[in-house]
């Protein structure tokens, strides 16, 4: 479910309710107990290390917060191209280190049992949260950065793209079996500016991640129209299609590529019943098919999910017969 | 410019320093100087009353106020059945007549010079702020209104629908010559949603808005998988592309329907030199043709726009040679 672990589950509140949000990510016994929780309760077949992409720009020296119902926070957000040519190499000072200790730690935990995957943030996202310092209905100052000054958004973009690139070989060097790349708001970009500024970098994330050979997920929310320019862009094994695509149209357009795909309920569907939830899911795997195909939703879980209705989605997708 | 009027005109924050917001829309004179202000500062060709789509609401009993930079706020949105039972004929008791009376007014302003446009709301986008209280990143109560009491949703759409396409042929025969359908969280619903809750109300404001006579164009946000089924769901005359869209796609998608389009840049791109808004309005323009077509932006123009970069866009368009 994109994101398992969460304020959704009760276990994981109670963790939380003693440590901050981040700690609880750069404390690897703490992050790895969380990241086995949703298999444990719900029988999940596969663990998302409990993290957060931030955690790549935090260690290129950006102060950061996360604070429950106020989202991330980067205190002193990047606006000029002085102030982006001031971040720092991420691995230079072992900021991620508690990071990739977490994989190894949640590796133990998970003894061969699930496949963990490891995840960090596109280039473009990771942008747009440093340019903004934060969530933003429109990115306006992310992207009056590119309409301003094209030249400094394109070094921040290579930056990152080989950053979070080497993050993901290195989490696989730690023991994740497969990594996933989140570019969640690529759907900010309109098609001709997500080909300039999303794509290119995206696709050099990609590549770097491949280094390491695992299979790598990529997922580029609200960029429903760019499916085939990301599988042949990027050359991914998995891509994630949000749920505003027709699953049946995103098989169609993706025929014709070696490259799975995975999603896409709308997460709001799990406050519904659990049979109109059954039903739904079973629309979902009847129209994606089994083949080369990964059940999941079509964006993060939400926080207030009722935990009945998450257990009726996984449940009718193992006991699914097609 | 979608919304002309607003805050980046000098005029208009000249005025509204003086006014709340929402005494303007109430008061004739007011709104329809404001609604004028465009076509005499930028030289825009049409011109589109000063009002918000939540008035419709808003005369439907529901306490409303829209602050600056905070947005609208129903003080006791539509929780429960019988909420939604509640609320009242908006008709009734003529807490729309000043609307129209601004249209009446800027009419006579106009004197012929360019047409009026008068707009309403689609019905899930109402539906989506009087369920949610306002503005929102994921919609979850509306949503969660649709997951667990669909037969709720199915009747306050309903009644939405009666009441925007009512309102917009009032606004017709007031002396709008052209209404626009805003449903500007199409894109909260993925598809199936949208064939349910969206579409088949959308349809019934067109085609209740058409008995005036006027032409209808219809923006549905976030929803450009739609395009073909918006035009033959509604029948509108002129279907708005979002930015999210490629020009030549959206043009290509819909060559077999009769209808015009509108749109597209992204008005984020206002922000760069009046230079490069040249340059990407003529590919914008070269991308639509000339034909069945209305130069617009593909999005509402941001509050922080530069008058000079919606300059420069007005005068590509009207200086266009193709």
């Amino acid at each position: 479910m994109m994101r398992q672990a969460g304020r959704y589950l009760p276990e994981y509140r109670a963790l939380r309710a003693e440590h901050d949000f981040l700690d609880m990510v750069y404390t690897p016994a703490l992050a790895a107990e969380v990241t086995v929780q949703p298999v444990r309760v719900l029988k999940v077949d596969a663990a998302i290390l409990f993290s957060d992409i931030l955690v790549v720009p935090h260690a290129m020296g950006m102060e950061l917060t996360i604070e429950e119902g106020v989202g991330p926070r980067f205190h002193r957000p990047l606006r000029s191209a002085a102030e982006i040519a001031e971040i720092t190499d991420p691995f230079s000072a072992g900021r991620l280190d508690p990071v990739l200790e977490a994989v190894a730690a949640t590796g133990k935990l998970l003894a061969g049992e699930v496949p963990l995957i490891g995840f960090a943030g596109a280039p473009w996202t990771l942008a747009c949260y440093m340019v903004e310092g934060g969530g933003s209905k429109h990115f306006a100052k992310a992207k009056r950065l590119l309409a301003r000054d094209p030249d400094s958004a394109h070094a921040l973009l290579a930056r990152l793209a080989d950053a979070s690139g080497r993050f993901l070989e290195q989490q696989v060097r730690a023991g994740a079996d497969v990594v996933q790349i989140f570019d969640s708001w690529a759907g900010a970009l309109g098609p001709s500016d997500y080909r300039t500024f999303g794509l290119p970098y995206l696709a050099r994330t990609v590549a770097r991640a491949k280094d390491a050979g695992a299979p790598v997920i990529v997922f580029a929310l609200g960029a429903g129209w760019a499916l085939e320019e990301i599988a042949e862009a990027t050359a991914a094994d998995v891509i994630g299609i949000d749920w505003h695509t027709d699953a049946g149209e995103a098989r169609r357009r993706l025929a014709k590529y070696p490259v799975a795909v995975q999603g896409n309920m709308d997460p709001t569907w799990l406050y519904a019943s659990p049979k109109e939830i059954q039903r739904r899911t079973d629309e979902m795997l009847e129209a994606f098919g089994r083949d080369g195909y990964i059940a999941n939703l079509g964006h993060g879980i939400l926080p207030d999910t009722p935990v009945p209705g998450a257990r009726a989605f996984v449940n009718t997708i193992r006991g699914f017969e097609p």
